[in-house]
């Protein structure tokens, strides 16, 4: 089976304590592609500039993107410039250039009209439901949002929400987003804005599922995945996205969509986040094999596993 | 087997956002003994005002505590008040009011000079280390401290981590002690001052335990319980110490003292922490059956727990 995400790419400019790098090809869509590769094929949709080249379409070839939906626009492709301190968790924008990402309408390229799952990053509310409304075949439609559409475009994302079978959000936009600061309760509000579940993501700490009554299965307990802690996190930057990737991705390469699924690509969420930051950009999310995955999927699973 | 416990006894004022408590008896002994007695016979050493009673002592000794321990002072007992806002993770401390607790020099009874196990709860770490060094029969000793004597007791603290087992603070608690902001090298530096475990509190996350290499058995991995994500926080006074409670009382009701026994005791920690912050006060503890402690362990194994 094979997988759209729609979103952004990006060229990066990143400081942290460990080090620092400029211009490295990154954005949401291309951390979620570069994650989700190991597990199903990947389609793009998104746009770039005319600072894009073959360097930057190789990244995704060689792992067997589809990169037939980046469009190429005149003038550059959307940069962001972020530091972090000792607090990994927080980013500090030290600048954010939308180029041509500002002008950025979806357009599905025919040969991406079969895909059965797609993932609609980060991006304006109402662009991520006309894409929804004009894939129809999808099975399964895995959301991300952030603060500033939760409080500026709130109408716009109640309606996209009501489309949405999948949420992937944290916390913080979790809370803000149901106007409730105890995380369970405001899950269940989030739950019955339209999403089947719902996926907490806790940084450094791991990831919650809570299901709607009945979807996916039987039962109302949610479900948490850990992550490793990680020794060497050099930047923090499109973590979210990789968990997304490889959330996304593991349940697309899956014939059945139960439960037990849905916790297990939680697992692999979690993985493909700790990968991502192991190194600047996402560098170590081209060079990883399937054995690696399983081995830390393996560690993850033994870090909270009773006898 | 049985589990001495030293620490404070104190009453408490407590805000949140579900309502208000004046006066209910509190303090680290407390919920220590009263979420360890559900595993264990449990033994307090602490100081108390004339302002404590038949009425206090009777909430120790429905649960079976033995509080011969409990010293009676001229004076009041130790008062605190706090008021919690959205974020329940932090307290705002209105109070506090040291009283006969400002003088406490912890005596042990003969009648507990027989005992195995042994916490250190939060007070000044040279009276910690006293209290370890007179007891002779101990297998294992936990011991909790906190930012106040991290940074103004340093030296004395790292006296008596060298005689310390297992070392239970938070997130913050670990990086300060380890002038180091990466979790996993933190705990690998406190693990260098003495403890064989360290077991680091991530309040609504869990706890993560960090074992020194071949301590309870083989191996380098660390181990992470969950807590339940609860939907009625109303008190999270205590919910640390009650966490020590079960982790220690759990390991104190066992033969050996083996990684999976450690495993087992950071779920119960979890539960009994759980319970802890349901109602103002250590209400809940007082009431708990085994069968709800069971039904809770469940929970929280099935939280995490891939088939």
């Amino acid at each position: 089976m094979s997988i759209v995400v729609v979103g952004s790419v990006a060229f990066d400019d990143v400081t942290s304590p460990s080090g620092s790098i400029k211009g490295v090809l990154a954005g949401a869509a291309t951390y979620f592609s570069l994650a989700a590769s190991y597990f199903t094929q990947v389609r793009v949709i998104a746009v770039v500039g005319e600072d894009f080249g073959p360097e930057q379409e190789q990244v995704f070839q060689k792992r067997g993107v589809d990169i037939r939906g980046i469009e190429h626009a005149k003038g550059k492709t959307f940069r962001w410039g972020g530091t972090y301190g000792d607090n990994l968790n927080e980013a500090k924008t030290d600048f954010t250039h939308l180029n041509v990402f500002e002008g950025f309408h979806p357009r599905i390229p025919k040969e991406y009209e079969d895909t059965e799952f797609l993932f609609l990053a980060n991006i304006q509310p109402t662009l991520q439901a006309n894409v929804r409304r004009q894939m129809k075949g999808i099975r399964l439609t895995g959301c991300d949002t952030m603060n500033y559409w939760i409080n500026g475009a709130r109408g716009e994302l109640l309606e996209t929400l009501k489309v949405v079978d999948v949420l992937l959000i944290n916390d913080t936009e979790t809370k803000m987003l149901a106007g409730e600061t105890n995380l369970p309760r405001a899950a269940h509000k989030v739950l019955a804005m339209g999403p089947k579940a719902l996926v907490i993501k806790h940084g450094e700490y791991g990831a919650t599922i809570f299901f709607r009554e009945g979807a996916f299965g039987i039962g109302h307990h949610p479900f948490r995945a850990p992550t490793l802690p990680i020794e060497e996190v050099k930047d923090p930057t499109g973590a979210g996205d990789s968990f997304a990737g490889g959330f996304m991705g593991y349940l697309a390469s899956q014939q059945e969509l139960n439960r037990e699924v849905l916790k297990r690509a939680l697992f692999y969420g979690g993985v493909m986040g700790s990968f991502a930051v192991e190194r600047f950009g996402p560098e170590r999310l081209q060079s990883l094999t399937r054995e690696e995955i399983e081995a830390r999927f393996q560690i993850f699973r033994e870090l909270t596993h009773l006898d």
